[in-house]
């Protein structure tokens, strides 16, 4: 049997990495998941990410925790406010209080970490620009000088044993692309969380941008978002 | 009186990066020390780097800690062998097996957070290439596709409020070069740790290629070195 391609996913245990993670799998690669807890006020992410890891039947998780807290800047890592009950008209322009500086270069560089040691040159990622613009570090040529660094960066770059890249499935597509692909795929939403400021119980507000655009993409297929709301 | 620009400097209390932050201090930044540990064995250098940034008067000192060690790979993170007694001639050649993968990209990305939040756009490392031309994130192509990234990664970069730079003042210069430049600047190296096998109580082995560099520098210089060895 021939050996499979290992790769590295982020995964937050949201709906867009699950549906990366799924992507990974579709592809035959072998799942090594990486989630990366960076001081946000949604442990319950976290949790997320373990169901979906085990769900998946993955290889390898491996969680980090950094402390991006320390450096406030973001709605997710300070005591901002997070918007609620805004229009989706209004969520995809400027940079969002809850952007966390730098995030996805510091996961993208942990996930480069452990796939150089994996020997994997393939790293997934849910990264989505159509409903969050206005993130800096969520668009295809931010992942292209990242591919270009990795390459630089590491003892099989150098050494050419092959090259890194950066998978983003679902950079493009809309909230309702991704969930019709993932349930093509196979995925259980069930499993996922999204929401930016949930109850000490995990259960999701159902009135911030994620869980807005979320509530919005289900509606919009005709299908039931399968996890519960507040004051349903 | 004019505000001094900020930059966040990479410490790790060594004598490369003891002496990055002193250029740092010459070229009028205010100083944000970093200092990352990595599951590193000897965090007698994480002391070290407390004693320099003390010394240095910086505004304020960050520490965090990342788990490299989980993903093996290097001498500097797992039970492989640190080599000693290796001719300098010897060091120069190839990828050591002290080099830990992945690693400048972390710092450098941990570094581009805090400085954004920071409103820095000035990175100092003390990173070089000439005794360790082995390390494929010790070169200046590195560092330029890093700075690229920076300025696409973040709401700084996007919005164009200013041009994140990486200083590596060190990157070509002789270990004798530099430790003469620190000198001149004030650096105070009795302060500093170099070794990567220190005895428990934090004293230096004299035999791993870090302390052979740092010896032979000092004693080309003509000047002891201020730090004690074992064996002495």
């Amino acid at each position: 049997m021939a050996v499979r391609p290992r790769s590295v996913v982020l995964l937050s245990g949201g709906l867009d990495s699950t549906t990366a993670l799924a992507e990974a799998r579709a592809a035959g690669f072998e799942l090594y998941a990486l989630t990366i807890f960076y001081g946000q006020r949604h442990v319950v992410e976290a949790v997320a990410a373990r169901r979906v890891a085990k769900a998946f039947g993955i290889v390898q998780h491996s969680e980090q925790v950094i402390d991006l807290r320390a450096y406030g800047g973001s709605a997710l890592t300070s005591d901002l406010e997070v918007p609620k009950d805004r229009p989706l008209d209004q969520i995809s322009h400027g940079i969002p209080v809850t952007y966390v500086p730098a995030r996805n270069t510091v996961f993208l560089s942990l996930a480069l970490a452990w796939a150089e040691v994996l020997g994997a040159f393939d790293i997934f990622v849910g990264l989505n620009c159509v409903d969050y613009s206005g993130y800096p570090d969520c668009r295809p040529e931010f992942l292209k000088a990242f591919e270009t660094l990795a390459n630089l960066a590491t003892k099989a770059g150098v050494e050419g044993a092959g090259a890194f890249k950066v998978h983003a499935p679902l950079i493009h597509w809309t909230k309702e692309q991704i969930i019709q692909r993932g349930i093509e795929l196979g995925v259980d939403y069930s499993l996922t969380h999204s929401c930016y400021d949930p109850s000490a119980d995990g259960v999701s507000c159902g009135r911030c941008d994620s869980c807005s655009i979320r509530l919005a993409a289900f509606k919009s297929l005709g299908i039931e978002d399968p996890i519960p709301y507040m004051n349903e």
